[in-house]
């Protein structure tokens, strides 16, 4: 049994939540969830008892606050050793966790220009050349992780880890800003989109009526 | 015995190379270091190995890059565990790791106005209001991992881990830029920067001729 809830913001718009809820969902951790709409007038009334600066996502565990992506996705592997969040083999583990913080710390032309918007989708949306450098290296990152896996499977390092997680969102703006895959990542991109967790969260935030201004293009 | 080869730029500048040169020495875990000049004409070309989008650090253990700070700081955690690179407990880990990431992927104002510059020091440095609003999470997030130590002793968590490698060029910054301390903040400033190793690196930073003019305020 688990006391675990997961504070998270629109799903429609917030890559951040999406990523530790994916990662709960995919490895088949029970919790329990709170929307907190975000840039609305209580939103910050709202987060005010949580230790992580008016931001989402904040997983609780008990009285425990953990207030960063890689840090949950860090405890609930710890947790939960025979969920196997990270891949078993050494080698692999530490590329993945390479991968995942570089998505955490990295590609802020793409963050920017292409914020995700699970409600629309645009044809031949112009990709400038930031953005286009930051999808080539999105591109050879998941080449490396697929080099590098020691087990056979449809995610980054085969079976699903955190690194999936961390990209779930990218490949939901690639396909919403029309950016034209091949390849393995066109392979993975499906893969992903596909995920039954995934439909559920886009379902979802197909539903939301909010509007954040700065994240729409 | 260990092969680790850790692959830094400029002392002088580079926070990204102090933090996990800083977690190795003082986890007194043996590795060689190769430093690589930036943004010389060469640069590039002997970063061009490395899977690391021409950055450093990147930790190499044979054949296998670790091309991300909290990406090797887990690594070496997961690799030396009697050294204790994160706290034994599991909710001080947790803390230790949403403190260390916040690091990772914020503070951009703080960064952007306060390049670390070992060499110099700015006496009374204005401070604009956006990098005291990130000085002051930060004094909250170093106060909140104190109440959270469950161990004694004068580093964020009690005994040494992660989360100092992560901050010791953030307290570089803040006394290269004359900003004043008081409490705990002052506290563990003063035992950041009179640390054996970190007095060590800072040497050899001021020894240190090359310009980053980018780095220059």
């Amino acid at each position: 049994m688990s006391n675990l809830e997961l504070i998270i913001g629109n799903k429609n718009y917030s890559t951040w939540s999406l990523r530790p809820w994916f990662f709960l969902k995919n490895l088949d951790v029970e919790f329990k969830e709170k929307l907190v709409f975000l840039f609305e007038d209580d939103t910050n009334d709202i987060l005010s008892p949580y230790f992580s600066n008016d931001k989402v996502p904040v997983l609780l565990d008990d009285d425990l606050q953990i207030w960063d992506t890689l840090a949950i996705i860090e405890y609930v592997a710890d947790k939960f050793p025979e969920k196997q969040g990270w891949p078993i083999d050494a080698k692999a583990r530490a590329i993945a966790r390479s991968t995942a913080a570089e998505m955490h710390s990295s590609f802020f032309a793409l963050r920017n220009a292409l914020p995700m918007n699970l409600r629309k989708h645009f044809p031949d949306y112009p990709i400038n050349d930031d953005v286009k450098a930051d999808i080539q290296r999105i591109y050879a990152l998941w080449d490396y992780c697929r080099q590098n896996a020691t087990v056979k499977g449809p995610w980054l390092m085969g079976e699903f880890s955190g690194v999936d997680a961390m990209y779930a969102p990218v490949v939901m703006r690639l396909q919403g800003y029309d950016v034209k895959l091949s390849g393995f990542a066109a392979e993975y991109a499906e893969h992903v989109s596909s995920n039954k967790f995934m439909q559920e969260w886009v379902a979802a935030g197909k539903q939301e009526t909010q509007i954040i201004a700065l994240d729409e293009v």
